[in-house]
């Protein structure tokens, strides 16, 4: 893909003992959106996801089949779903939190769902209205089906680090709620960092305690936020313990609607950058990410919280014009 | 010192490997103040520098003594420098760029100065009006004149990875800039990301080839800036090759008034987050650092670009309460 950056890319310098490819899981339109306080139309949330894609994003989480009332932003799940192109090779999963969203992602023709729930007990109750035990157990049950259907199923773990109410969470904890959750059969298992409060040991230390437990480390990936300005870093201290999937956000928009201070996913554009800095291949034109999230702010009413997004939006040429398009 | 966070900090989780202390040092009153389009009175600058103290931090930059015309924002250098207590025991350095400021510098009664130069040619003109060779040639003789009187000197080196005009930096002209600046008897040389331009695997490599050059690691510090998003993994990078010095500024304010795109300092609060997280132990009181760059944002007219600052001031007790101001 041609870039239509004025300023280069950083210049290509391998670490030691990195992995050579990297998942980039791309929450946006989903963990993004639900977060954010202005509404966005759903041709839009369409166009995004077409342009993500467009710009060579291989995961793109549509939405949520929840309640309604409960996240309004993402009253449009079943409508969203039949304006993306679920056949084009690209990964689509959509959240679902119970039997209900099960059954009507299915309807909807979803290939790939994706299951949450929580280390603690406190964000349990506060965030999904029962115990993590109760949790546990429909989320096991909504992987069964799912799989039974011959649909793929990611599982997140939230509060993996820190927890607004208990402080931080202890390792054995994390292990606990994440061999449980390996064993029901989902694939990759995200682990969240939803309050931004892990720092690279504790990144380093949860995952050596999962793959001491038996879980590999290819089925790990890691959903950091960057509230505290520490999601890259953590992703790199992730990268040397071998992890190679992790989840981003074009443009760095949303965080968690439910929890104190968990604002700021990681931004896509941050992270396309290290990894292009590393000689790791993400298969992402940086421009026409950049060229998304810019757009997408002015939808948003507020500027990217992005850096790489921020340093070259204005040297992109027409973001919009239909040459800049024709180029993602 | 008391913490007035109502959130906690970081779970401590040491990394293997790891320096167990840092030094950080805070570039804020003058690297960060002049790249300000607003200009902050002489009071305030004294009063921040109180304030960076009060919160711990022992190596505070003060101001430049450089041409008036060329930066007005630090034409106030002298009285500043006559408003600040030179003989608490922090280190209190000024940069100077030619004998006249050296002479300017001592008659304030300055006890630590700093040396720049540049790695690349095309930013020596533009930034220093004079080749590199002539600049290392000046500062050389600042350097010895320096030493001569007694006075501590630091060396900064600009452009070390990126380079606006010329790209990426062969590791080799860094080596050979920063081998010359070495033997001229500086203490720590600054290595900077003028540019932000750095990711992770070339800081490792610019280390290395330094240390194997000859340059003991004691000896070398990273000046990181965060335009693309890097410069807190960059910092952590440079950690595990065994860095133990750190520029930072609080709430990152600042850049480089002459190169294009360097903008952003990396925020001593992002910096102090995670290396409490790694129990490393900086003897920064993060409550009192945040209530400074809070305040100095009111100053500057502009929010702070912190992570740490944006999500823990509101947490803060009356951070301008005289409460508060005891705790520091």
């Amino acid at each position: 893909m041609t870039s239509t950056l004025s300023l280069g890319l950083p210049m290509p310098v391998p670490e030691p003992d990195l992995p050579s490819q990297v998942r980039i899981y791309e929450v946006g339109p989903r963990d993004g959106l639900q977060a954010e306080p202005t509404a966005v139309p759903v041709e839009v949330k369409a166009e995004l996801v077409r342009r993500l894609v467009a710009a060579g994003l291989t995961a793109v989480e549509l939405t949520s089949f929840v309640n309604a009332r409960r996240v309004p932003q993402l009253a449009d799940a079943r409508q969203l779903v039949g304006l993306v192109d679920l056949g084009s090779g690209v990964r689509h999963p959509v959240l679902v939190p119970n039997a209900r969203g099960l059954e009507d992602a299915l309807a909807a023709g979803v290939r790939e769902v994706a299951v949450f729930g929580s280390v603690t007990e406190s964000f349990s109750q506060a965030n999904l209205g029962a115990s993590r035990a109760d949790v546990a157990a429909a989320q096991a049950a909504v992987t069964e089906e799912a799989l039974a259907a011959g649909v793929a199923v990611r599982g997140y773990l939230s509060m993996v680090f820190g927890d607004p109410w208990e402080g931080p969470v202890p390792v054995a904890e994390v292990v606990a709620a994440a061999t449980a959750l390996a064993e029901t059969g989902v694939g990759s298992i995200s682990l969240g960092d939803t309050i931004g409060v892990a720092t690279p040991g504790h990144v380093r230390a949860v995952v050596r305690a999962l793959v001491d437990a038996g879980i590999p480390v290819e089925r790990l990936a890691l959903h950091a936020h960057d509230t505290y300005g520490q999601a890259l870093t953590n992703v790199h201290a992730a990268l040397l313990e071998g992890v190679t999937e992790f989840d981003a956000s074009a443009g760095g928009v949303g965080g968690c609607p439910f929890a104190l201070s968990a604002t700021g996913n990681l931004a896509t554009e941050d992270l396309v950058w290290m990894l292009t800095g590393l000689g790791i291949d993400t298969g992402v034109d940086l421009s026409a990410l950049v060229a998304t999230s810019t757009w997408l702010a002015g939808h948003l009413g507020r500027p990217t919280v992005s850096r790489v997004a921020t340093a070259l939006a204005p040297h992109l040429t027409q973001p919009d014009s239909p040459q800049a398009r024709t180029e993602t």
